[in-house]
């Protein structure tokens, strides 16, 4: 039963070679140049299971890759033929958020299997139980644009580069972030192709082929696509070199259309955030600096994390005509006069993901809220004698089964390689909203057990639950609401505490260094905003569209201010 | 109302001006270089109206394309802003299919704003129309896979170089059609990072860190994708630069599991074409010289397009060790011994959808099978008098309305900018399968009028249709269904008609150069094969599962066989 682990890392110029035998002994080498990951070289030459090590090596090379600059290739070779149980029981760990939120971040990710890195630096492999909440992110987004009058399309990813030079500050914005394709079919390129950071040169390329009286107008598409953008500093979900997104773009005959067209659909991205991943984002406006590369106006919505840093979980923005007059996207009106077409575009992407993770989870791991979850419901079957067994199964088996055909979305997890307490961690670290417990006492009385994974122990439990398919189904749904709704309350009530009205720079400077989100009059000037991000680190989240009552007096500069901003950290 | 269009081409070193005034005199030149466009050169003096013009000479210039080669970027700065209606009414004229297959198919593509060209050479814009039939290709496959056990989930598309040489067959069939991502974030890379062209070689690199144990198998995944392959002659939808595509990948614990998987798949592929698309595809296993770059097995779909020329529509591939074997894709089994996993990987791309237009097409235009159909119904309302128009278009929304609430995809013309029978046209022109006719004497009776896009002129209409919703669906949901019926018949009595049993290479010659498919034992070696397709332009498409009676002499070497081929040209 020994087994071996070998785990071979590429990191720049440096390739170290870890042994872990089953008794844990660590033999590490670094071949050549500094080993940079201080995580790893902390912790040299003490013993380690093999599988929470490899989690932790991954970990330590994630945060280095985070520092690291430039074409850095991480090419990790990990081999581990462990005993699978053994490996899958390590799994359930995970650093409590309270200890480390970062940290707890990256191990819930691995842990629960929603992602795992890629072989490029920066990259990301989305596996089938965080896919699932990209499915279900899809599904909902994608029936609301088509209510709103919107038709899907592909544009080609690879994009001139002399496209993006078009729009000054969308080249600005961009170039520094573009993959170029410049070899295809073994030939070197006449001209630098670009990998999509985004579309609008493109769409904009086609749009004015394609419009040209106000009859085509307005013209509402969408695309779901794959976008790269070079980072730096990536993390799983929020920030990676390659993510999943869809792109609305739409042209219009006024600027009151595009407008409105622009608020219409950030409310739908602050409908899917209440209602549907019970974040309770700030919508507003971005300030000039933060207003994406070529907009006149980026609206956002602002999710407060469990670390209560802010996410930006979506945009919206009104172009005005800037694409449209740098590539001549022109209609005939009325009056047969040539006009510049008024656009916007808008995305969500794999981030909102990062964003439920890091909204619900707790030390125990995930949490998801039930729209959005995987799975909603699992089945436990608990039995301690043979004979015992095939009647709590049977029961086991016609619950999943009234369950799944009322679209309840469940799991009945029936192996009996693992105990039930291990199934229990093993779901609750998974975020699974319900689990529903039978045993050999519930069948006889033809009940089950219903646990709520966001109220810890016996409070959360509802024993004695019917199995009769009305009753039990009643019941489901109801705490599937009651939880969507818990969750909803508790974010939201964390989110309120952790918004500090401030009348000074003094003062916002003291709740940016406690972690908060500073809320105060504003009317400073892009080097002014540029100062206070240079000394606290924090940006101007967004001008929200509730404006609470406050002084007309900015905090910083003493000018007169007629709105308040929301300085955060963000990621 | 006298409007201009103007029209830039640059096309290599040359660069041609054209201008077209309303009276369609036509002035061109050409700015240095040889124009090499033949279908424009030919038409040099020519009077064109200007849409039909554009139409040509992006025609012309795709077929220059075609027969180019390298990296040529092609800009077409077209901005024609002419009178839209006018515009719009000579899109309805499509080169009949009877005179040229190639130029109709390009034609309709264009006119019924199926797809349009992008500015990079080979690239596609697929275009709502087009991406319709794309999403429920997806949905129904996507349905199929879950059923069928695999799980979603996504790989990164940037692939280290380093991975694609890792398989000896895989290196050699791809890398002369990569495209490679020298520079990322302004700086040169250490690695070039290959953008798929399939994901076999990452899929494995990841599945080798997942899979430890016997209990991690069978994994069944499957990913929807954008992949770039470097092609040299394109066709929208048939062959392009990038296209979208599924590609599911397995792993199992044993060759037998690993064949039946890909049997499975190819079943599910024949079974699409068959019971939705209506494409009676001919399923076989391909040649050793036709095999996937890597696989051990290929198992094909094969569709006879209008031209009779073959379109591989599917593949499923057995890859056997092959790729576990180079990367390592290793798991201890129930004995603990290690050992290579046995893999399958399958896709159908939006190839699927120019079979559909080239299998069903006609002289008018598109003809899509109902299932697949963008829109199943069209609802054109008629009336003279403006007192008329009221009650018609009245029954014309509840018509539409009966329709929508059962699901079916109906779209109701109530322009009153168009004649009833420019209408008639354009949604022939579109491939809508049943029209909906409503004039002053049908809502008096209370009745509509449908007609079969399928069955031409009087004979496919069916006049006094009740407007009772039950009846009136009747009648609808049951004309589907036999319009679906009428063109796989016909396409099978199309494809069977055009199939000859050969028994001797003379006879093969003949039906090929007739265009015919040709089926014959066959049991030449790799060298004889490429010597048929040197000199007759025809290639293995498969050794069909449907064998029919045969000889046992190959009628190219002698030898004995024990199997029939079907040679044929192909797309």
């Amino acid at each position: 039963m020994a087994m071996a682990m070998e785990c071979g890392l590429l990191l720049r110029n440096m390739r170290a070679t870890i042994a872990v035998s089953r008794g844990c002994k660590l033999r590490f080498e670094s071949i050549g140049g500094e080993f940079r990951a201080p995580g790893l070289t902390r912790r040299n030459g003490v013993s380690f299971t093999s599988r929470s090590f490899a989690t932790q090596v991954r970990a330590a090379v994630a945060e280095t890759q985070e520092r690291e600059e430039g074409p850095a290739i991480q090419v990790p070779k990990v081999k581990a033929k462990v005993e699978t149980n053994k490996n899958k029981e390590k799994n359930l760990k995970v650093t409590p958020r309270s200890q480390d939120f970062s940290k707890w971040y990256l191990d819930v990710i691995d842990a629960a299997e929603l992602a795992d890195y890629g072989p490029v630096r920066g990259t990301m492999v989305i596996r089938p139980y965080g896919y699932a909440i990209w499915e279900f992110i899809q599904s909902w987004l994608d029936a609301r644009f088509k209510e709103t009058g919107h038709s899907n399309m592909y544009f080609p990813q690879l994009i001139p580069y002399s496209f993006i030079e078009k729009e000054a500050s969308h080249v600005e914005g961009f170039s520094p972030e573009l993959a170029l394709v410049t070899i295809g079919g073994g030939k070197e390129l006449e001209e630098r192709l670009v990998v999509r950071p985004t579309s609008e040169t493109i769409v904009n390329h086609m749009f004015a082929q394609w419009i040209q009286s106000y009859r085509d107008l307005p013209l509402l598409i969408n695309q779901w696509a794959n976008v790269h953008r070079w980072e730096m500093r990536t993390r799983p979900f929020v920030r990676t070199l390659e993510f999943l997104w869809q792109e609305g773009h739409t042209a219009h005959t006024s600027a009151e259309e595009a407008e409105e067209e622009a608020l219409r659909m950030i409310e739908v991205y602050r409908d899917f955030a209440y209602t549907q991943a019970a974040i309770p984002v700030v919508v507003g406006r971005k300030s000039r600096l933060e207003t994406f590369a070529g907009a006149a106006i980026t609206y956002t919505i602002e999710a407060m994390m469990g670390d209560r840093k802010a996410l930006q979980a979506g945009t919206s923005h009104n172009l005005g005509q800037n694409f449209a007059k740098a590539f001549n996207t022109q209609y005939s009106d009325e009056n047969n006069d040539l006009q510049y077409v008024w656009q916007t575009s808008w995305g969500m992407s794999t981030r909102m993901v990062g964003g439920i993770i890091m909204t619900h989870g707790d030390d125990t791991g995930l949490l998801f809220p039930p729209r959005v979850a995987p799975i909603q419901v699992v089945v436990v079957p608990i039995w301690k004698k043979e004979e015992q067994k095939a009647g709590v199964m049977a029961a086991a088996v016609k619950t999943e089964s009234i369950l799944k055909s009322a679209g309840v979305r469940v799991k009945l997890d029936a192996t009996d390689q693992k105990t039930p307490g291990w199934k229990y961690n093993f779901w609750e670290m998974k975020g699974v909203p319900i689990r529903i417990e039978i045993g050999p006492r519930d069948v006889a009385e033809n009940v089950v057990v219903v646990a709520r994974r966001d109220v810890p122990g016996k409070e959360g439990k509802q024993f004695g639950v019917s199995m009769e398919e009305g009753r039990l189904l009643e019941c489901i749904e109801t705490r599937l609401e009651e939880i969507q709704e818990s969750l909803l309350a508790r974010a939201t009530a964390f989110r309120d505490s952790n918004i500090v009205d401030v009348s000074s720079y003094e003062e916002l400077k003291e709740a940016i260094k406690e972690g908060m989100w500073a809320r105060g009059p504003w009317a400073g000037s892009d080097a002014d905003e540029a100062q206070v991000k240079e000394e606290t680190g924090a940006t101007i989240r967004c001008f929200p569209f509730d404006q609470p009552q406050h002084s007309n007096v900015c905090f910083f500069s003493g000018s007169r201010a007629s709105e308040v901003a929301i300085f955060a950290k963000s990621y």
